[in-house]
């Protein structure tokens, strides 16, 4: 293959996702059209080429043949059991360089244990981490780790730190991007054991640590990135998600009540529906799967068509920024740093 | 003293909260006449009584002297540190059998040390734990614990079951109170370590557990109870006031964007801001610090008059209702029911 390194395709695993290949294919299509970015769809090729005749981009997209699929609602294990499983097969093509990054719908449990299987944490990181960008103002928050790890040590909360830096600076364009502990209570000894030896190490690490975060923070816009474990940090999301429906749904009810504001409602329904649409996290172009050999980014298992695109956007900006080598730079820095003061 | 025990007064803390005694007694007052609610006021004589004075209610509301305040800023050191704290002394009306509860909208770290020196954990409770109540549809969820435990064991998990299922069935009437467990993913393997054990001790336990809720669950009303730790419970529910906080601002935006939608907006201003106070969880009565020899409500600390009232009905309904001996019945016939099968 004679790609330029930046001009890599971006594998998209066609089998993942509530929706079938329909939806998916649909994406990678307007991300090829629209956004002019190079695609590979993974997966069954008779499903996979019908869909694509059925948007006369046969000759515009390839396809590489992947035998079989995870469902959504396979677990971890899956992912040993199904070794040519789309997901699998596109994260092979970004191991062999036949593909710069990897967007798949797939179950998130799935595609985790895939992408550490196939390709492999890269050097000094401790544990692959999810990143999600909270729509936020003035700019986004990430929250990092959005449910990769249930279990943590102090050490990986310090690294989930630095994942977290290099991508708010790859995807938001944070040049030195503040960091907040997520926690209860602002001061420092406020938290659980884990939160209060994560807080002295990520005092001593080289980010930008601005302490203490509570929940109240976290759609606050006042720090760049909040570090989390994996099951606070899926928590909080899901939380935020039906929180937000919760409020639209009384909201609704409120609004209809009386005549004069059903005048109002009815002006307003589109516009309500176009912010909820914002704040769920998981419409903007999905979550990044940080710290592997390669870039995975993991849509909503719902996702429409333009979801698809987003996350193929999103794949493309993190290959074209570099994030794999930003997150080696900084992790190893801040090893380099330590040894020399220990 | 003559009092029956039903007509044991509410000891309220008017030292607590921020805005000093001003608002607590007001509030106190509220409670005492609106409510028919039995009330002392534990405090500063001097401001105390100058309080009451302004609402004609010197002969209303006798006053029990506490020379000291906790601070709102004082962590749970400060109750070793103040044995004469208005919290205290409160505590210890109750402890000598001359009120029936505390309410105080003091730091919830203070009034949680403090209640645990003074009344102390009622026999078999390992840990005292707060619950709140959400505002989901048809009826209201019980949260718990929503903060005073950071660190817990999975057996302090399934007392929380317990407690929140005795107040789910005094506070809210539900009388068999369906119980889930707060983590990722909803099959019996998902979540960490911690989780996965509770999971099986509440498979076991004498409640009707419904297996694992997930973040999107909170607000859905679909269990009466949600079973967390602290660190989790205090996190989820900051992250919904800051979550609710942030959408209806956007929303407001949205709302008075053209001219048309100017108007709408300005129809439903009240009805908007209603609803932000209808989902602010601590403004319903507050939260129940539960498991301890006596009735405790902390209301929130920046509580209005209206609040304060509310937290003394919501005390005097636990107490109405017995909730101590309730929770002592579940957690004894829980533990008898274990000795007969193992």
């Amino acid at each position: 293959m004679d790609w330029s390194p930046t001009s890599l395709p971006i594998a998209v695993d066609a089998m993942g996702g509530d929706h079938g290949p329909g939806e998916v294919v649909a994406g990678a299509v307007l991300a090829a059209r629209e956004h002019g970015l190079p695609i590979v769809l993974v997966g069954a090729p008779g499903p996979v080429s019908a869909e694509l005749a059925r948007h006369g981009a046969s000759s515009e997209i390839p396809i590489v043949r992947a035998e079989e699929a995870l469902e959504m609602d396979e677990g971890a294990l899956a992912s040993l059991r199904r070794p040519r499983s789309s997901i699998a097969v596109a994260c092979h093509l970004v191991r062999r360089g036949d593909a710069g990054a990897v967007v798949s719908a797939g179950s998130t449990g799935g595609v985790v244990a895939t992408g550490r299987l196939r390709l492999r944490g890269q050097p000094g990181v401790l544990r692959p981490a999810i990143a999600v960008v909270l729509p936020t103002r003035p700019r986004g928050t990430v929250l990092v780790d959005a449910g990769a790890n249930a279990d943590v040590k102090p050490e990986m909360l310090v690294q989930f730190a630095h994942l977290g830096a290099a991508y708010a600076d790859v995807a938001l364009g944070v040049r030195r991007p503040r960091v907040g502990l997520l926690t209860i209570g602002s001061e420092p000894g406020k938290g659980n054991k884990l939160i209060r030896r994560a807080h002295e190490l990520l005092s001593a690490a080289n980010v930008d640590f601005a302490g203490n975060v509570e929940g109240t923070d976290v759609m606050a816009g006042s720090v760049d990135v909040i570090v989390t474990d994996g099951f606070t940090g899926n928590i909080v999301l899901k939380t935020l998600e039906g929180g937000v429906r919760y409020a639209f749904g009384e909201l609704r009810d409120t609004l209809s009540e009386g005549r004069l504001s059903r005048l109002g409602a009815a002006l307003q329904r589109r516009r309500l529906r176009e912010l909820t649409r914002r704040l769920d996290p998981e419409e903007h172009g999905g979550a990044a799967l940080l710290g592997l050999n390669g870039t995975v980014v993991i849509a909503h298992g719902s996702s429409s068509a333009a979801g698809i695109a987003a996350a193929c956007r999103l794949a493309g900006r993190l290959v074209e920024k570099r994030i794999v080598e930003r997150i080696g730079e900084r992790v190893s820095a801040d090893a380099r740093s330590h040894r020399r003061w220990s």
